[in-house]
């Protein structure tokens, strides 16, 4: 196969981001979100907000409920539940990530610098379900039936999407399709379903829906894909975490499965040696990144995240011109540009 | 203090117990729910249904479900709702058991024959976390916000209760007022939630509501203090599982709170060893039981079950006489004089 020679990536001017100016137009309602979050993840059980608040009010970029939250400006939405479900999305991407955090005792021996690392893992767990529990409540202080049923049904196909990762973990061989079924899934669907809601509580009509669905689907897994090539790519400095945590826990992202459809049978041995077994040594990962562009997978999983960032686009067509169509756009410039 | 004199247990008669006669009255909708959970925990990620099965297909005693359908039926509920619910609160309660299987390092090398020691504590966490994403579909089906409202807010008290039992373990002070708290929370919150939603899909007034909310959480007390008895003195045989698990794990259930309470300093050191430290021997879970009886804790263990048990019983004292409130009442009797 001919090796790309597509521009990894393009400079960056300076000043904010299409993600800043998304924030502003945003800002009292995000506010209000914040405050709710707060709210909600207090417990008189003092280690709940303790943790929760590790990982939650420590900030994070907020895209996920911004989604919801620019969906249903974009719908002329009226009313007042926006923040609520905004809010609840932002706490069932929380417990996601702590229920991330759980590891098996192979993978505890590394050392994470996680909340589960302080804490441990049950209790990761628990509050995830504790913030979880709350997400619902959210949910039924909207008063949307078809709300809950939207964000219930993400929450499953995220497990399954997890689960299905767990099962192909470590494995070279994982392709391309399988790769992105699992994104779709464990990324991709809370995504979606953020700019959904947004859609359904200002009452559109079903291409509506459906279009802002497509918009947010696409915008995750092109936003899962930037992650990929960020963690070999990126500089730790602009993530605030440090490049090579998917290598180190041989986790099997597009750059790899790229590179290793690619690989000679030194390479692949390579890849089974440091993915599979977790053999690792000092020098691997520079290895990693440098067998990764000499196949072009780095150029390439960019060229994969723009195609999808531009169907994102495209799903945007049918509403109207106006600050929030542009400002929804922008994010996905965001989405792909971002060094973090 | 003057050590207690109440009998530990009277001898059952054998036959049929009131569980199984309340089984029998709920046949029909109980297929239903089986049918609904084997349907629900379907996924074309094999290793879901695979999981899922392992802990919820198994069996159980399905309580909690029988506590919805039977608070139904005694509230003359004619519609079809209470058996999607059922489910719901199943799926609730193995989410909770499947979570509560993620160990840390340190319990996961002392064996555990749980899903966890097959799969791992992230397949463990996922898969709970897919179940409780479909109890929530299960009862948007129902079309009930108030319903929903009760299970999610359950479902975060039973994690504020797991967490402040995660805060409290392996400390041989704790009080019967916390560990009451604890367990009022982390068991009785859904006895009482899968009760209370009987009442509230048949839209009866609010002091019926209350009044089964009463029952299940007063039932659910009893049997969690039942269960804490039996982990000492019930045999393994007869519960499908071998007595002493508490023990090992370093649990601080009620009867090891009233033994360290009446411990002389010897004792204390004993309990000490054994549950904060987890430093056991051979003998030891035969030296706790010896202690725990030479305390009378066992005893009072099962005299404070019969306490919630008959606050239990005077809940339903307000509903109509009849099948279903007697056999409401007769299964408070089999969850005290349970053997298993």
């Amino acid at each position: 196969m001919a090796v790309t020679t597509t521009q990894e990536r393009q400079i960056r001017p300076a000043g904010p981001t299409q993600l800043d100016v998304l924030r502003t137009y945003c800002e009292s309602d995000l506010v209000r979100v914040n405050r709710l979050i707060v709210e909600h993840m207090q417990s008189d059980v003092a280690l709940i907000p303790q943790l929760a608040g590790h990982i939650v009010a420590a900030g994070g970029k907020r895209i996920r409920p911004l989604l919801t939250l620019a969906s249903a400006r974009l719908c002329s939405y009226g009313g007042d539940h926006h923040v609520g479900l905004a809010a609840a999305v932002e706490f069932i991407h929380t417990a996601t990530l702590l229920h991330d955090d759980v590891v098996d005792e192979s993978a505890l021996r590394r050392g994470r610098d996680t909340a589960n690392a302080v804490w441990g893992n049950q209790a990761s767990v628990l509050v995830g379900d504790f913030l979880f529990s709350r997400a619902f409540r959210l949910m039924v202080e909207a008063g949307s039936l078809a709300v809950l049923d939207i964000l219930a049904n993400a929450s499953a196909v995220i497990a399954e999407g997890e689960v299905a990762q767990l099962v192909t973990a470590n494995d070279t061989t994982t392709g391309e399709a399988a790769y992105l079924h699992v994104i779709k899934a464990k990324t991709a669907a809370l995504f979606a379903a953020a700019c959904r809601i947004g859609a359904v509580i200002a009452d559109r009509p079903h291409p509506e829906v459906q279009a802002l669905d497509s918009y947010g689907r696409n915008l995750g897994v092109a936003f899962q894909l930037v992650d990929d090539y960020l963690d070999y790519a990126g500089t730790g400095e602009a993530m605030g975490k440090a490049a090579g945590n998917d290598f180190r826990e041989g986790k099997i992202t597009l750059p790899v499965v790229i590179a290793f459809a690619r690989a000679d049978s030194e390479e692949r041995a390579f890849w089974q040696r440091t993915l599979e077994m977790l053999d690792q040594y000092d020098g691997d990962l520079a290895r990693a990144t440098s067998l990764l562009r000499r196949h072009g997978a780095l150029a390439l999983t960019l060229e994969r995240a723009r195609g999808f960032a531009n169907a994102a686009r495209a799903a945007l067509a049918s509403f109207p011109d106006g600050q929030w169509r542009a400002a929804l756009g922008d994010l996905v410039d965001f989405c792909v540009d971002r060094a973090f």
